[in-house]
């Protein structure tokens, strides 16, 4: 039990206490004990303080002065753990035909375009929370890396946390990447993004777009710009490394790949996945390994990609395809047990002409949503079928449920992710009247939507 | 480019023409081309044909006399990839304080009680199929196994795909658990059930049943048991070694750890998910590792499980607590860019007693769904928000979304599952009246459905 805490400072404190970041206390002050996990203070919290994680989730600063005992119950573990649920990728990647030619001594251009999100807020001293911010411009000027990589360009489109992203502000957004494609001025696009909705939006430039000339990036971070922990100019650095010096072209998703600053993921637009609320390392390719790791400056690509849909640049932007439209009209429901099918119903109701089932295991629902989904088809709507397991393939041949669902008419969607198959179900019903159209189109892979690999038991 | 492929077999073919199973390739047959991997054969195939899986996910045979030519188009590669989302656990599990006293020279008693899914289910050879077939009985005596780990008494609760299983089963299973367990007989329960929602079952399990004297283990298979490669075995001996030798109790589920036929990760009930559609190695414990890893008949406890609520085996078998009622009217809806907010006007016209909102990121919607929030709560509608994050916890503090969505009464369930959230909803409102004793239980932590240990960055 630590005596005399008044005048000296945390590091000396959990020194004499005998406890480290991450350990379970039970901590004693006049007015009452207080049970949870040691973190790091904030940034601009004092150093005659430290912060408690309570078990409610709210932090609480406490004056170490008024600390009468600090007791250990538990030492910091390795807090989070998952089996390797996908093989490791040994020598996986490589820099053999990655690097582009480009004149030495000169520097690519790239156009930034900010939409807002946590890489382009600032925190508030005075809430404590985050706020939308930095422009494109701040943004680019407060990483002076980026300046020794290409000559930067920057545009607002929007100053959006990206929960608040909508299909019409994918339309907004890809119109903008391909004025400045267009333009011919650049070798890259780098978009900035709220973390949220990010992989919806890549996978909305990924049919919106393609036969890209260039290279689009869509980067942002899971801390805000002006904090020192931020990733922000990692993945931005990252992002422009990518755009400037890899050969390919194709919309890319650029963030940390693991909790350690060294290497940034670059992740096929359709592909990609946040997987977690808080870490660095959120975002993951789902059922392939990402495009290409950035290692400072070095650009490293997937030995997978052979197998890909990926093109390499070229100069020819009144070849690139802009279909920039989307429909609204489209839900994603989650099935699970107790799920009221009528749920159903109320999408007819609301006039939706696509519904994305995202069903359990291989692709399933229970028989009680069965004459639910013979309405909906009766009324023209199209019923797609993804898996809410998140990795693996769609398959409703192997049991009844399954070919009772096809029967029905309900559309397999393989390993679509179910957002990327949200987003291009969208795009579809924006760019095509015909039904038949729509149909091959979701079912033909346009940007790796699909992947060829069998997942192997 | 093969010839002369009458009557040689496949394995000699593969050898022959330089490919092997998982290859990209393309074969010329009199009737066409077709690009495809190669696959497994289906066990009912003869060995002159060879089975390709078409880019459209179809697979199809073909017969070797008839190959004309075939040309590789790439190697097998891992077919997935994840990178360590979660640290490793090395040294992480120990057998010490595992093992109960138990005397040497007698077996204990097991109760496997059959609810259906894959795990009692075989192929049907007529249509490649799976069709629901096997009692507990049965499912016991195909295990001649079993016969050395414990005397297994065998009950069939149900016979359902566990797509179909429905809040009302669980109750049914629950109380058939519960007289097991006050007939005073047995060491252990296993239920034995359908993959797809199980982890929604354990849920349900480790919420009815509390203060349990002996362990109960969820089992199920991805591959039906008559199939040599059947997963249904290993996962079931696996089940049994735990709920014989662990001196522990509790809601568990034990499905292998990998793709290896080694190691059995046994799970906490309210922690785990199916993340795959077909690997055996499908469940994952969320942010947290298995409690449990079994190797052979090696029973080994995670050094987590300090931080968990696990109790000890007990005698008491009137302690238990068995509250089995669950509530259907509780919806559980993903948000998404584009969600139609009117979706949470038609859960209050249903007469709704909860929804969970499945956010984006630190738990987020957009601000177009305030006003619906708004309505909802004042209709007397508890609004509970997960991450469709998967791994992480909620945080509604940090941006000025989520403080908007504490101030309309959104109740945020920090690091629960969304699938875990809706059980406890269901739960909640089946077994308390009062709605502040049910937002007091749901933001309590009745059983490991919150964890203490802080995810670090």
């Amino acid at each position: 039990m630590p005596t005399d805490t008044n005048h000296i400072k945390l590091e000396e404190f959990y020194k004499r206490s005998n406890v480290k970041l991450g350990d379970l206390v039970m901590i004693e002050t006049d007015k009452g004990t207080h049970e949870g996990i040691l973190i790091p203070r904030y940034e601009y919290a004092d150093a005659y303080h430290l912060v408690l994680k309570l078990k409610s989730g709210y932090n609480i600063g406490i004056d170490l002065g008024k600390i009468k005992s600090i007791k250990k119950i538990s030492e910091k573990l390795d807090p989070v753990y998952k089996p390797d649920l996908f093989t490791k990728y040994k020598d996986y990647f490589s820099q053999k035909n990655s690097d582009r030619d480009f004149p030495q001594g000169k520097l690519p251009h790239l156009s930034l375009l900010s939409t807002g999100g946590t890489i382009s807020s600032k925190i508030d001293y005075r809430t404590g929370g985050v706020m939308a911010a930095l422009t494109a411009k701040e943004l680019n000027d407060s990483i002076p890396e980026l300046k020794g990589i290409a000559d930067i360009d920057t545009d607002e489109v929007l100053n959006e946390y990206s929960e608040n992203i909508k299909p019409e502000h994918w339309s907004l957004i890809a119109k903008k990447v391909a004025s400045k494609i267009l333009s011919g001025k650049y070798d890259g696009i780098i978009v900035s993004h709220g973390t949220d909705t990010m992989h919806y939006t890549s996978a909305a430039l990924s049919f919106a777009l393609q036969n890209l000339p260039i290279p689009i990036v869509i980067v942002g971070a899971q801390r805000s710009s002006d904090r020192p922990s931020s990733d922000a100019s990692l993945n931005l650095i990252g992002a422009c490394n990518f755009a400037t010096k890899s050969k390919f072209s194709g919309v890319f998703v650029a963030m940390h790949n693991s909790i350690s600053d060294d290497i940034i993921a670059c992740h096929i637009g359709t592909r990609v996945r946040k997987n977690h609320t808080s870490r660095r390392d959120a975002f993951h390719s789902i059922d392939v390994s990402p495009f290409s790791l950035i290692k400072k400056d070095q650009v490293e690509i997937s030995k997978q990609y052979v197998d890909l849909i990926i093109q390499e640049r070229h100069n020819n932007v009144e070849s690139m395809i802009v279909k920039p439209d989307f429909e609204n009209k489209v839900s994603l429901l989650k099935f699970y047990p107790g799920f009221d099918c009528s749920m159903i119903d109320y999408c007819i109701e609301l006039g939706h002409k696509a519904i994305i089932l995202e069903g359990t295991g291989l692709g399933h629902v229970n028989k009680e949503c069965f004459s639910k989904i013979q309405n909906a088809v009766n009324e023209g709507i199209l019923i797609f079928m993804t898996s809410q397991c998140i990795w693996g393939r769609t398959a409703l041949t192997v049991y009844d449920t399954g070919r009772d669902l096809l029967k029905l008419g309900v559309i397999p969607l393989s390993n679509t992710t179910s957002e990327t198959a949200l987003v291009k179900a969208m795009w579809c019903l924006g760019n095509f009247t015909e039904k038949k159209e729509v149909i091959k189109t979701m079912t033909s892979n346009i940007a790796n939507e699909f992947t060829n690999r069998l997942v192997v038991e």
